[in-house]
């Protein structure tokens, strides 16, 4: 099985609607994402996931969210 | 010159980051796009563009946000 890889990112996210869009966006790449964990206090996303990050910034950029930083852990 | 056609959505969006985000990704499609408006309070997005219809439905999918609806006027 590919490994899991955990990555995350720092998003501009204002209101509950916000962190619901990227959960949203996320959640349709289940399984190949199979965790997700969004503060919308701490501004973080975290994904665990066998897909590459370019990937999942890419998808994350494109809910026109302002991506402050992210990392793979 | 190519028709410029005008298309209204109703979006789900609950605080400016979320009209600030479609506005975002509506805005990367310049100069096709010529001109956007967006009504936090109507939860509408007018677009004038001279792209196809479900061009710009997808972009606006793809941002988590939900499509309440969508018409050509």
């Amino acid at each position: 099985m590919a490994e899991i890889k955990h990555y995350q990112f720092n998003v501009v996210m204002t209101c509950s609607g916000c962190s619901g869009a990227v959960n949203k966006v996320l959640t349709k790449l289940e399984p190949d994402v199979s965790k997700i964990d969004i503060s919308l206090e701490k501004q973080l996303v975290d994904v665990y996931t066998t897909l590459p990050y370019d990937f999942i910034l890419e998808k994350i950029k494109k809910t026109g969210k302002e991506v402050r930083s992210g990392k793979q852990l």
